[in-house]
């Protein structure tokens, strides 16, 4: 299909990158501090929260308040994680643009993660569905172990392309493709998305990968070559799957806007603004960045 | 062209990995301890030392100690970098399988980095060609900053296809294309490599990339799709440019391997070995590994 003209940058940090932190619960300052910096980068799709139970997830257990913090600018949609309806009332009485839900590519993931199996957690987000298409709130899915299980091994590209279609057919505008525990490679990738790409329109998928071994913008270098315009970055690399060894996460949104930049793709994006808001978070984190690009352009990494 | 069938890694550890190494000079012990756990992983072709005045690199001040310490396997190639014929002699008394000489695509860079014009390089390598030739000791030629200089920027590439073209026509075998500060992105590293491909056969080329921001796996498989079959990397990411900003040095080899791996390329290294490898040189020298694969297979950094 060849590149995009242009790619929309989905900021995974509020909600993916933070919601695995350790230590003590993060004040909501940061959170609304990070959004809003994100927000005057150019990044128009911030995922900002997740409305799940402080019991389950406890970084996230203000996203109410963080929803209320920020300063919302025009043009940009905040979304946020909803895995029942609860939480999706929860979210549309704080005003979200955008919901989100979660399933997997694999059956023993889905049943060490989320407590159920694949068809379960589908029928789970059928009131979900409802309510948003109710209040006209697009919602967006989420198949992880798109390319690997940690308890399966490969995943059969057929497998995450039935998951990802039932998403869609479910009403999800968009799917992002989850390489959770980061061990895909280029071709991989591009089978992965094939196989899905003949269920799902190429424009309503997203890539969402995970760096675990340093694979990440090789394979997504494969995907923009087929034409997929969405990709889900953190900054500094920030998050990490609890599931997956070794230490990475995210793929970090200034090594993605790099190599974006390099192609000539348009963002709207402004990588020295980005790069300083890396070492910002970092700096209130006290945590390493990740980011290739932010550790070469300096900053207390 | 579409990818080859096999891909000969380059391991530079040894030698560009070491000579910036900061701190007091490492162990000869260390270093052909490193060299021979290389070879028996598979490697076929090891830049072991350089034959240099140790006032200018003194971590390369043993290389006669170096080679005369490892143990030899049939198969292997033992390579050094000459920069001149009194590093030649020394290289050729040690009993070396290859030389190599070192030219920048950069005349900025060429001036600061050895105090010489680009021209004025070649010439001073002319004798080393003429005693290699006589000794039938196979030469290969570098080029730096193919994709970007510290000092001017972009790098026209016309201007690195003439550097290695003269470094061809003076019999170097191969000539490995240096992203010295790791600034190159694929589209780019595609263009540098079809402008040298105009003038040396792909046969004869082999890519060095630097990760410095993170691009070096996307560049190399976007330089593996036009047909490059030998690729330069370093154990736990090991070394790095002190010229470049940034921590971050040769991508390291162990992620190179399993992009190879996922790709279904040949290399006959093993994975694991060689992750072992990276961990056990991490401990020697007390230093973080690199490599995202070395991180996420577990060891200690």
């Amino acid at each position: 299909m060849g590149f995009p003209r242009q790619v929309r940058l989905v900021e995974m940090s509020p909600r993916d990158g933070l919601q695995n932190e350790p230590g003590p619960v993060i004040a909501t300052a940061i959170k609304t501090g990070l959004i809003d910096r994100l927000a005057d980068c150019g990044l128009r799709h911030i995922e900002s929260a997740s409305f799940v139970s402080p019991k389950w997830v406890p970084q996230m257990g203000d996203a109410a308040e963080v929803m209320a913090g920020i300063n919302r600018q025009a043009g940009v949609r905040y979304s946020v994680l909803t895995p029942n309806l609860r939480g999706f009332e929860g979210a549309q009485a704080a005003g979200v643009d955008e919901v989100a839900v979660f399933a997997a590519a694999s059956e023993s993931f889905s049943q060490k993660n989320i407590n159920c199996s694949i068809a379960e957690s589908l029928e789970r987000f059928l009131p979900v569905m409802e309510a948003a298409g109710k209040h006209r709130i697009p919602v967006r899915g989420y198949v992880s172990t798109v390319m690997g299980c940690p308890y399966e091994g490969d995943i059969d590209p057929q497998q995450v392309a039935t998951v990802a279609k039932a998403l869609y057919d479910m009403g999800c505008h968009e799917i992002s493709l989850g390489d959770t525990i980061g061990v895909g490679t280029p071709l991989k990738a591009k089978r992965m998305l094939e196989a899905v790409a003949a269920h799902v329109p190429m424009a309503n998928l997203a890539a969402h990968f995970h760096d675990t071994y340093g694979q990440a913008l090789a394979n997504l270098y494969a995907v923009l070559e087929e034409g997929v315009a969405v990709i889900d970055a953190s900054v500094a690399g920030l998050g990490g799957c609890p599931y997956a060894k070794g230490a990475s996460g995210n793929v970090a949104t200034e090594d993605v806007l790099y190599l974006l930049n390099g192609l000539g793709i348009e963002t709207g994006v402004d990588l020295d603004q980005l790069v300083a808001t890396g070492h910002w978070i970092c700096g209130q984190l006290n945590r390493h960045n990740g980011s290739k690009v932010g550790q070469a352009l300096g900053g207390n990494c």
